[in-house]
């Protein structure tokens, strides 16, 4: 609790005084006025995360949260709780979706187990369980108070040991059967909005176990009856343990001052949960894609943000974040090796302003 | 002509049988079906491409064509005429857009003088001018129709001398003061349809040019009145040397069989105006950023293509194509380095179909 309170109390805003030069030098680069849209607006936030106008990535890496869910019980999983364990061990040996794509990205994966319902050993893991997977909330909380904050403080250690490591980009994946009703549950009790906005199909699954997802976690709202005003409580009671882990990355990114890239649904609504603790963490956020999951748009839009990917993606893992890794890369590109229109013009012995 | 008749007549389709071996592998990836989306999409059609399920990108680069035109004289642009020769200028020197873009991607960048009016020296260009600029098309043809014939084997030849370099993927781009009015003319010359869907604001400019550009369009349209069913004679009348060398790109592309990228509103147009050429042209097409130019998403309708960035640009130069480029290598990474079911359970000793 301690930590938690520490960095939730400690975060920030951007440096204002950055932007602002950034933006001077973003205007002042050859191209209409505002042209390169996204990507202006990208670096100018870096400028405000990290105090300076031109920077540049060392390291990057997609840290995955792997937890159970107790409410696989319920049967409205695409797959049995055991893929939790089996995707972790293959993610671990560099051959699931997220490890493909941060390859092309020349980026890292992160495996944190932070709730696996199963001892796991692996060298590459990194081992900070909290217990063997949630309990069912559909019959009562998910965890315990002391757990949801234990979650939290391990998403914060774990951003703290990446920017000791050099990484100075991060990413947010999880990998957990379930993982999407906590999610949706979460963003209902935050809400208050109903199943039919927030409740999709996951990984995929019949229309009838979809009709009873819907149905079990509105009831399971009714019966636990979380304070949406209480962050702690929201995530204690209907929430899961890869999710407020990942949580807890957004703060630490935001104390620590890294940007922090958000994947699809299940990654936005732990961006959101992070936002309900201290709104501040927003500025230290950049979306990536524009998942296919019912609810996404809806929790990008409580946020305030949009995504800069239209991929029809919907795999989870953290898997939108490397691509957004490069688009980030690039804003800092156009910050830092485009000519100001200055050094255009002299270059041609013309003193014409191209805008 | 002799050049041209052989590439168009001689475009074939995409290779099914290992397109139907490319989706049988992506369906074998450990991953809910269908669950990366655009990503299985791009691969597939790449493996459509050249015939193998399995590829790798070795060089990839954006081929800028650089043209002056004669509708300047209206006033309708941006910024004078002289801008294209210094922008091109610059762009050789690697300090514009679309350089600081590709150096991020790590992709080459090809400039083209296909009509700049001004003569250009610099040990980097390459120089194909057809003319010193297009006429003004406000007052008759833009070109003749031999002139338009030869901008199209411009394209065609760069695409041939870039596959014979050992690019396997490229990028369209342009730098034409004016060459929205012409791309916007061309689009409206083939579908019917009126200014106000089909003419933005370019560069930026004020909303009495904004209105000017409009009519002086629609007028010079009503003046040349080209033929929809032969776009040789829409893009000799209302074209222009940088669109119809791109035009040529796409034909070349699909001829020699390497992806090719569309950048926004005047790489659509040009894109569009291929298609026209020879339908089949379309399957070597993939689509990149949605340009915040008016009109963009109307060509793309037309020829069937949804972009896959939302970066709100409108800069030009090809700059959404390096962009592009990686998320087309990372479309490659999933089919190559992801385990199928069978790996991924095998190597747990489970056998469990996990999706």
């Amino acid at each position: 609790m301690e930590l938690l309170k520490k960095i939730a109390e400690g975060i920030k805003g951007l440096d204002e005084q950055a932007m602002k030069e950034g933006k001077k030098r973003m205007d002042s680069l050859a191209k209409p006025f505002g042209s390169l849209g996204r990507l202006e607006e990208i670096a100018i936030q870096i400028s405000g995360i990290t105090g300076k106008v031109k920077n540049e990535i060392h390291k990057k890496c997609t840290i995955v949260m792997a937890s159970d869910h107790g409410i696989c019980e319920e049967g409205i999983s695409c797959a049995p709780q055991e893929i939790t364990y089996i995707q972790t061990y293959n993610m671990l040996n560099g051959v699931t979706g997220i490890c493909a794509i941060s390859k092309a990205a020349k980026s890292d994966v992160q495996v944190v187990d932070i709730g696996i319902k199963k001892e796991m050993n692996h060298p590459k893991l990194i081992d900070k369980k909290i217990r063997m997977g949630t309990d069912n909330f559909a019959k009562g909380p998910a965890m315990t108070r002391e757990e949801s904050i234990l979650a939290l403080e391990v998403g914060i250690e774990m951003v703290k040991d990446c920017v000791e490591k050099g990484y100075n980009l991060l990413g947010t994946g999880e990998m957990g059967i379930g993982n999407t009703s906590c999610s949706s549950a979460v963003f209902m009790a935050f809400t208050g909005c109903d199943a039919k906005t927030s409740v999709g199909k996951g990984g995929g699954i019949t229309e009838e176990a979809f009709e009873n997802k819907k149905r079990i976690i509105t009831e399971a709202l009714k019966l636990n009856n979380p304070n949406p005003d209480d962050p702690i409580d929201v995530i204690t009671k209907v929430g899961g343990l890869d999710l407020v882990g990942m949580a807890g990355c957004f703060l630490g990114a935001a104390y620590y001052r890294v940007p922090i890239v958000i994947d699809g649904f299940i990654s936005a609504v732990a961006a959101f949960t992070a936002y309900k603790i201290n709104p501040l963490v927003k500025h230290y956020m950049i979306p990536s894609h524009h998942s296919k999951e019912q609810g996404y748009l809806r929790v990008m839009e409580e946020i305030g943000l949009e995504p800069i990917l239209q991929l029809g993606m919907r795999l989870g893992e953290g898997t939108g974040c490397p691509m957004a890794f490069h688009i980030i890369e690039t804003s800092l590109s156009v910050m830092n090796n485009m000519a100001t229109f200055e050094e255009a013009t002299i270059m041609n012995d013309y003193l014409v302003d191209i805008r």
